[in-house]
């Protein structure tokens, strides 16, 4: 028997150092001052909000997760059901520790942000970083722990699977409850009264508050931590024929990746210069760089090939180089949106057109790079070399994820700066804080799209890895086979089907949302006026949010599921592997296009609000205005949900690969 | 040595009497009489405008085609060059033909519709007949005719991807043409200056109805005898190595379907009833049942098997049913334009959302549909059926083209009846005509999707046909592979790059033509109020339109040939049979969801026009017009050209391939 190596003992260490400085950082949050009376009640109906969201949230979830579980349990092993259940346990721990903080920072950030920037931004700051320390330290040690007790990581896939059950729950279903409440609150208030953005007057203001946590933070989080447990699950399926060393790599790749992270968020700082976006950067690169040369010491020590670092390094430099390109798409000082701004002079629909357009050909480079990173990690390491270029790039990921989960808070500070009546001075720092948030994004959001296409290529080959397991061949998946190219067929128009009932669910429970918001003002007498003491319902609105946010997701999941399952009993495996190729490709696809374009509306708009081409309240204005709601549930509910919707479907299919080998109507007809 | 079999010459004498059918029924046209002085006049600018624009865009080609045949000649073979100008040639005499036709059937129809609607709808029924029995009559003279010559498909294919330049010119060319005057009469005209529609005084009033010839007419017959001549030639290729008789068949079912069509175009009639959509309809469904029993009777004549007259009929029957489904989601009177029209309620944004939702929706039926098709035709006969599917479905063309150029006719017949001040009455009658020209469009653009999708199958068949006799091995160009995976990657980027490279040369030659028409608006002293005897200056806009829609033509053709060619000669036969797949599969998506969604917005509009939510002139409408002005581009510019996009592509990766097999880096560096 071949030496099974204990260095990956490394990353269940690391996992465990990265949750205790996470509540380290909680304390830190916690610590600080919350502010005035007005502000702690306003923060504290938004968290409100945000818990009875995830609380209604985790009930379904439990429901569906026990039906999957038991199923998984009967159909395929009886083991993998309770890792499923350990996934998603693992990832709404995360999820539920990230959004508490968050909940808690965002009022403090608020309250400092009156002694100026240097003491706002690192509560924010550390506050993004409890999520992303509890993402990277819950998953990997979740996956330690299941690895320990099997060293079967086909037990691993049935954690995975149980985390992106979660993932698509909370990103899908947090993507509807923030654009819902962000359209309901936007086109009664601002629109058809003209009040002012974050009016407390306006019932739907605390539910706009609250999806900025369930769908930015809590969702983002979710989604992170199934593309990471999926990216590393994915390499140590490609590595199991090759023998332990092979399935160590990747874990001790991530222990690494989070101790980079540690340090990476511990030396954030704002400095002498006062620019935060900056400092978000730098710490960015300084975890890439540490990340680097970790791997590089550990690839030497523990003998590993050096090829496997290469492949490692060549995601991470595409994650940075398609965030930069995402950039240049969507930044309001670039050609695209402006060229988009000074086109919506000729109204509304060349507004649209202009900026689907440039979204369309965003995708290019983005893909570009994936094809690159792809071959070149194929090249100098086989199939397994893609995986750990995928493993690469979301390696840092606890850092990325502070940076992003940071965004909402600031937002939040914000809202709640305004709400309260805090000094116009106040509302510029938070304001500042804000504009950092979304230059960090940007290129978050490139790793994250980037991090999604390599993982779900590497969970194709480990579909294969695992078919080649039940049936003893390697089928390659040609497009020429007829069952694989009628796949591809199907499966190319399920992220756009999907897309659409999310979408076609926004606007319906936007619907609801207005009319409640309509009849409040209607209804409660002295509240349009704003006479004092009279307070809107906003539980109702949140109520609605909430409600409306699950039931619009559910059928979409379903049929995405179902279809899934469908392909694979009447196809069989070529099919299903067809199917999975044409989910990824035009998943891809849609995700950047819809990422990039809503993204660009929104700064072409801003850009216009800046003075150019007449300002704020001008007939251009109010055409960008039409763009940016377009824009809005393409890059804050489809979009994002799309990658989580691949892995998902991906994690089907392996799931299930057993039966369908078995049991499908092709085979049985001839 | 195989009898060769000399049924084919079926072939050549149907194509003949088409043609001479199609001389008939110009004559039959000419002969009507042209109506009044006002009346010849209109139809007169219309014509010079139109020929203008063919005979510029015929230059531009010329030199295209002499580059390429020289380049085609000199590196692949001396005959292919002459066999490229051939069929370009075929195909524009052709476009030219049926656009003749059409810019005289448009003013007798007017003039008859005096006289009713039984006297009319035969002139505009039987002008477009003339570009349906052309279309086919040239394409099968020209293929017979280097059949004849050589027997060697492969110079064949030479003619089809002449035929695919005279496409992608004619097109997308012709697309931007109609969606620029289109665009800047209607911004102007309408919006600005508040006069209607096909109002004289519009200088771009001419060029709005020179676009629906040039785009709708010969742009559609230009597409249509590309993807004729690619699905026959495909076919011939997969049957080459099997023998004669295989290379036969398609020509054989080529002619049956040549007659059904004439048969089927003779006995169209509008009857007693006055429904000419029944009548339209009526004689789509004969010339199948007709093209059903003649292919059979030939089957068991020349004793084929019967097997593949299956996979031609699944590609019949599949091909209506795509057109049924399509029909469902882009009509007036069904549940998602009325949806999408309530949704207008809520602004011009909602609008948008939701018809893009259902456009996407609209996909999964079609794709089905034609997954369903090319699996159960590969199982009857192989690759080989999958050809004849395609062929199947593309076989009554002549009848589909019929009834596709007599909206156009019908469309200026009524503008001429508008701009001449014609009788409310005749105006009515042309009103009928056109909306049956509307609902036959939704069913023969099902046709013509699903015959692109089927024929492009074949190309990527034929093409790894072509290298296999390089090479001498049959490449399956597996999605497992590093070199198809990056070559798919890249592939499903570029139909969104060149749909967006089109979609902003509208709105910059829109820009252009805006210009010149607010400033003839500005110095013309009294065009505005209407001053007897002043007119606009047509010819300029005719000209802004015509040279803009070739110059933004040309960059997106260009680039999309070099990224083509780049991957053929980087990533050599492996990257480009990945990278034909991609583009099959994205421009499938993208021409589905931008003809389906653009047809939805018109009908939500036209919805709300005939009295929903308001009615006319109402917020709801407003919004519906924004999303129908989306749409514009959408479904008349970027998504008929994808069908002709990845048929040139597929040719060019074909024509070339024999260069990318010797010479490519990736061979060369590993």
């Amino acid at each position: 028997m071949i030496s099974e190596g204990v260095e990956w003992i490394l990353a269940p260490i690391s996992a465990m150092i990265s949750i205790g400085v996470g509540l380290l950082l909680f304390r830190y949050v916690t610590k600080k001052d919350a502010g005035n009376r007005r502000m702690q009640e306003i923060a504290q109906a938004i968290k409100e909000g945000a818990d009875a969201f995830l609380k209604r949230e985790f009930t379904i979830l439990a429901y569906f997760v026990a039906v999957m579980a038991t199923l998984i349990a009967v159909l395929i092993n009886p083991f993998m059901g309770p890792a499923y259940i350990f996934g998603s346990a693992c990832s709404a721990l995360a999820g539920f520790f990230g959004m508490e903080v968050a909940l808690r920072a965002n009022v403090r950030t608020a309250n400092a942000s009156r002694k100026g920037l240097n003491s706002s931004f690192p509560i924010a700051f550390r506050g993004g970083a409890v999520m992303g320390l509890s993402v990277v330290g819950f998953a990997v040690l979740g996956i330690s722990l299941i690895y320990a007790l099997t060293r079967d990581p086909e037990m691993v896939l049935g954690f995975s699977f149980g985390a992106s059950a979660m993932a698509l729950f909370a990103k899908a279903g947090g993507g509807i409850y923030t654009k819902t409440a962000d359209i309901g609150a936007d086109l009664v208030g601002k629109v058809e009264l003209g009040i002012p953005e974050d009016d407390p007057r306006n019932p739907a203001v605390i539910a706009d508050n609250v999806g900025d946590n369930v769908g930015d933070v809590a969702g983002m989080g979710s989604d992170l931590f199934d593309s990471y447990v999926a990216s590393i699950v994915a390499v140590m399926i490609l590595g199991e024929s090759l023998g332990y060393k092979w399935m160590n790599i990747p874990l001790v790749f991530a222990g690494l990746g989070i101790i980079s992270s540690i340090i990476g968020v511990a030396i954030v700082r704002v400095g002498k210069s006062g620019n935060p976006g900056k400092a978000l950067n730098m710490g960015t690169y300084i975890t890439c760089i540490l990340f680097s040369s970790l791997t590089f010491t550990a690839t030497i020590i523990f003998g590993y090939n050096i090829e496997v670092w290469g492949a490692a390094m060549v995601g991470l430099i595409s994650g940075v180089i398609i965030g930069v390109t995402t950039d240049y798409f969507t930044s309001i000082d670039r050609a695209p949106a402006k060229k988009t701004a000074e086109s919506s002079q000729t109204g509304a629909a060349i507004n649209i057109i202009t900026g689907f357009s440039y979204g369309l050909i965003s995708v290019l480079p983005s893909l570009l790079g994936i094809a690159a990173a792809s071959f070149i990690a194929w090249t100098l390491a086989g199939v397994y070399g893609v995986g750990m270029s995928a493993l690469g790039m979301l390696s840092i990921v606890g850092m990325i994820i502070a940076g992003d989960a940071y965004g909402p808070i600031v937002d939040n500070a914000k809202g709640i700066a305004e709400q309260s009546g805090l000094h116009e001075e106040v509302i510029d720092v938070c304001d500042k804080l804000d504009a950092a948030g979304n230059t960090a994004k940007a290129i978050t959001k490139g790793f994250a799209i980037g991090a999604a296409g390599l993982t779900v290529l590497a969970l194709l080959a480990s579909f294969r890895e695992i078919v080649k397991d039940i049936t003893g061949e390697y089928v390659n998946f040609a497009l020429m086979n007829p069952l694989v190219l009628s796949g591809v067929l199907i499966g190319i128009t399920v992220p756009g089907l999907f897309s659409a009932m999310v979408m076609l669910g926004v606007g319906r429970n936007a619907f609801r949302m207005i009319e409640e918001v309509r009849r409040q003002f209607r209804e409660i007498p002295g509240l349009k006026e704003g006479v004092e003491g009279v307070k809107p319902d906003y539980a109702s609105c949140v109520d609605i949010a909430t409600k409306g946010a699950l039931m619009e997701l559910l059928p979409a999941s379903v049929v995405a599921i179902i279809i899934t399952v469908a392909v694979g009993f009447i196809g069989g495996i070529r099919a299903l592997g067809g199917y999975l190729g044409g989910t990824i490709l035009s998943g891809l696809l849609f995700a950047l296009l819809m990422a990039n374009s809503g993204g660009l509306w929104d700064n072409a708009k801003k850009y216009i609000e800046a003075g150019a081409y007449g300002g704020k309240g001008s007939e251009t204005h109010k055409a960008a205005v039409i763009g940016d709601t377009v824009g809005d549930p393409f890059k804050d509910t489809a979009g994002p949900s799309l990658n989580t919707l691949i892995t998902v479907i991906s994690l089907v299919a392996s799931v299930f690969a057993v039966l369908f080998v078995k049991y499908n109507l092709v085979e049985y007809l001839t």
